[in-house]
């Protein structure tokens, strides 16, 4: 049973040499945070590792133990670089198995594409105990072993993943937001800001500066469980933005 | 001095509630490690920290520990939640002084655009015995404390303090790259690039797949810092697929 007066926290091991490298721009951040904010879990921490098993063993005993839940994208695949479920598996000192049922279903689907070879069946392992999560594009599944969920890291096959996964963890209370934008430079109100979050309990104000074009902006975005005080915080805050001449932009900038 | 036979690694602490929430899409890895690359670093991990202090301390005292270099990006602003100086500090036990040059440049900045206020004064705050970093577009720095380097978090103000430190880091032989990309299903050469990586001496082969459209398709990049070798196990790859009616597309797909 979810329990709304608790804070649920995940964390995210982002395995890949591509992303270390500067290559690839990792989308898979922003996609999992944003998921699991709507799951009523907080993205508390984020880990990106090369594709090195020690690396992604001290990432997952680390994280796992003090969130509610961690999640791992990439390196899954079915070549030699693909090493996350043994380091998984190392990490939760269970063997490696062929699960039957991925099996099946890497079968059926090279079936019409050449048929299942060595490595196509290497997408079948998974640490001893583990259960599947749904790949609806291409067939090889994510993994799920207590309270670690290990990913695709092309990330379309992560969002069908997460889909697979919606509704099924526990969380708390949506944390809900407000932004608003403004043509400030946040040092003009750092005190307005602070003052403003002092005055409602349980809400944060972030700020967000951007500089376009040589013109200084932000973004204030007030973030709460309680949509009573957002909405009261968020007033507040309009309402000093535009006592002093600098109009606040509902929905930011 | 430069050490070529070694590899020099740098760790990235990205600080910020934006970035966990999903909010706001993290540029600045990619950024960081493209840049490393061409000073003869490796980004060897990263992590994403709310925040909170204690989490920030935490990161930069694993991560400096064990690299060459500590890079962080974020919280550096004139904000309540801007407190990177003051846990950088903290993890180096030493005191917040208010740096006299950077205080300089600050009066100088502002002197058009409002004055230096208390908001402003704390982008002058630094660990005591730091250096700065030239901030070229919005005045307030950088900061330099032994091997760690405190940015902004906005990508374009990054990129300017980054673009200062060019050629200022002692760093080995950079990583030479090739990408070859081909409409495979990675899975169908697996055993090709395993074999083909073990043949050519410090030469790695990471396999990026995609899936565009219903088709598979994979880049295959190859790293060393061995001209060529890089440029044999290339030449190899490609005459691999080629072999199998998978021809290969020099610089990837």
């Amino acid at each position: 049973m979810a329990d709304s007066s608790r804070i649920y926290t995940a964390a995210l091991v982002v395995i890949g040499d591509e992303i270390l490298s500067g290559r690839t721009h990792d989308k898979n951040i922003a996609q999992v945070a944003a998921w699991l904010g709507v799951q009523g879990i907080r993205l508390a921490e984020v880990r990106v590792v090369a594709d090195v098993a020690s690396a992604i063993v001290e990432a997952v005993n680390a994280l796992r133990a003090r969130n509610d839940y961690l999640f791992t994208t990439g390196g899954i695949g079915p070549t030699h670089d693909d090493i996350t479920v043994d380091a998984v598996a190392e990490a939760l000192g269970v063997p490696v198995i062929v699960h039957p049922e991925a099996r099946s279903i890497l079968e059926e689907y090279y079936e019409t594409r050449g048929g299942l070879n060595e490595a196509r069946l290497r997408m079948a392992r998974v640490p001893e105990g583990a259960d599947l999560i749904p790949n609806r594009y291409t067939g090889a599944p994510g993994i799920r072993c207590g309270n670690i969920f290990v990913m695709a890291g092309v990330p379309q096959i992560t969002a069908g993943m997460l889909d697979a996964l919606t509704g099924t963890l526990v969380g708390g209370a949506p944390v809900l937001s407000e932004t608003i934008g403004c043509w400030v430079a946040e040092s003009e109100v750092a005190d307005l800001l602070r003052v403003t979050e002092k005055a409602h309990a349980g809400v944060q104000i972030g700020s967000y500066p951007f500089w376009r074009e040589g013109r200084h902006g932000a973004n204030f975005v007030i973030r709460s469980t309680d949509a009573t005080e957002l909405a009261a915080c968020s007033r507040a805050l309009s309402q000093a933005l535009a006592a002093i001449d600098r109009p606040p932009m509902a929905g930011g900038i």
